[in-house]
């Protein structure tokens, strides 16, 4: 029974740390060529890897990062059990990234950027946050603790998810009628969406026509959600004001993409939050531990859904 | 008895609308030209006006702004009463534009600006927020606020002040020695100080030192207070490794001055908070009835001590 760590070195020294300290009995490889592939019951990575089918004993496999979209589940027999990183770190990470993106947006910094550029001294005139209206797409964990970290600003907001849901001081909208709604109602769009194939090309010309003019958007959620073409125009025609990027359709984005030197968009290259490695650790081995007793692992993947 | 108001005009009809509703029964003016000096019992303004001499019965000047470092004192008969504007919108502007500025420095963005200008695609070595120790000097009505705002992060936080405070979950310093010791244990720096002969120059080489090497510096208090020439200095030799700047000295700043250029450096042109004018106007209101029963105003300037 071997726990089979399949990700950077770095990283996986702080695991092995952590595993030789809080599971000694469990053994830890991360060495695919030298592990026996009988052994291997729990694996963790960042993609499926080739090598998959040779672990015919495997029951879990963890992703090392928040998204399972990377996996390609046909690779992996029903049985296998997929699951998320729940972590605190990547929690926070992206409340500060969102709360910093808005912020960015809401405070016009991408046009003090360009001023900043052209030496121009100039106070632009200013919205107050209460007439800045905050919407989440997606009310996940991530969704809901983005939307906590807002809340003291004194902006109005808004969600949208999939099914029902009730939030103190949130207005909730869901379903395809929510989201027209909810959109209406939002000068700054905040996706924090997995990708799934549902959402795959939602962030498309048709959705951001029907922003109000001049609204902003923060991509937080999977490069694959956005076409690109479509938010280029939206910028060039006034539709949307500003964007910060942190997800995009190829990684790394291309040098001669447009969105490196567009002035409207400020572009990060997918830092919004990762998994600090101690604390990823600790994570899954309280999940191995509920395993070993007969529960669900937290954060377990429905396959059906893709998250 | 006159209300003066001198300042835009934009900002003056509001007050207008405001006064002629709250205060219908105080004669409000918008022209020095045209008012009878005599008349004038208060003012409100940025600067002291040339014609101050005039209004022999002026009994309250009011700053437009939350400063009044830029009134001339000595102008003034010691019995008019100086009060500073204490108003809500320049406490919450100063709260978004601080953690604006607190998680731009946390999370890199003056590198990732750069990164982006030069189409490079790479994610950053990122602490974690409770790494990263932030300290505001300056423990006021603003200093509190934006400490307030802060803490959700898990920043660890500290602060410096002239006499003994105390603040739940901040570490609070005071005195020359307390400076010296908090600027030792502070990752970034937040500038919330009032401009006094004190304080004049007081970021200067000597301070930036004390810091330890790599802090970052969100200045928003006054131009003076900042040695531009050791901002730079410690920014090149890497004492410093990145600076918010809202306030400059001359503002606006000149087009040959390094700050625009400076790769570490995000300069925005003293946008940090402003009053909004019905807001302000019913800030003044509310201090005029004060000062009708006999009650000193709130914001009330000790011209000895300059704030």
């Amino acid at each position: 029974m071997t726990f089979l760590f399949n990700s950077d070195a770095a990283r996986g020294a702080v695991f092995a740390k952590v595993f030789a300290s809080e599971l000694p009995d469990l053994p830890f490889s991360m060495d695919p060529a030298t592990v026996d592939p009988d052994a291997v019951r729990y694996l963790i990575s960042w993609t499926i890897p080739d090598s998959i089918a040779r672990y015919h004993n495997l029951e879990i496999v963890f992703s090392i990062g928040a998204g399972v979209d990377q996996f390609t589940m046909a690779a992996l027999p029903p049985s296998v059990k997929v699951v998320r990183m729940v972590e605190d770190s990547i929690i926070r990470m992206m409340q500060e990234y969102v709360t910093l993106a808005v912020l960015t947006l809401h405070r016009q910094m991408p046009a003090y950027r360009a001023q900043q550029a052209a030496r121009v001294w100039r106070a632009l005139p200013q919205p107050q946050a209460a007439q800045r209206r905050v919407g989440v797409l997606g009310l996940g964990v991530v969704g809901q603790a983005v939307l906590e970290r807002l809340k003291p600003f004194g902006f109005p907001l808004s969600a949208w998810s999939r099914s029902p849901r009730q939030l103190d001081g949130v207005t909730c909208h869901h379903g395809a009628d929510g989201l027209d709604a909810m959109l209406a109602d939002t000068d700054i769009l905040i996706v924090l969406l997995p990708l799934t194939p549902d959402t795959r090309g939602i962030l498309d010309a048709r959705l951001l026509a029907k922003l109000p003019r001049g609204a902003g958007l923060v991509h937080t959620g999977r490069g694959p959600q956005l076409d690109h073409a479509a938010l280029l125009d939206a910028l060039d025609g006034g539709q949307l004001s500003g964007a910060v990027v942190d997800v995009t359709d190829p990684e790394p984005l291309p040098a001669d993409h447009p969105f490196w030197t567009h002035p409207s968009i400020v572009l990060t290259p997918h830092i919004g939050s990762v998994a600090e490695p101690d604390s990823a650790a600790r994570v899954v081995i309280a999940n191995l531990r509920r395993h070993f007793a007969g529960q669900d692992p937290v954060g377990l993947v429905d396959r059906q859904r893709g998250y």
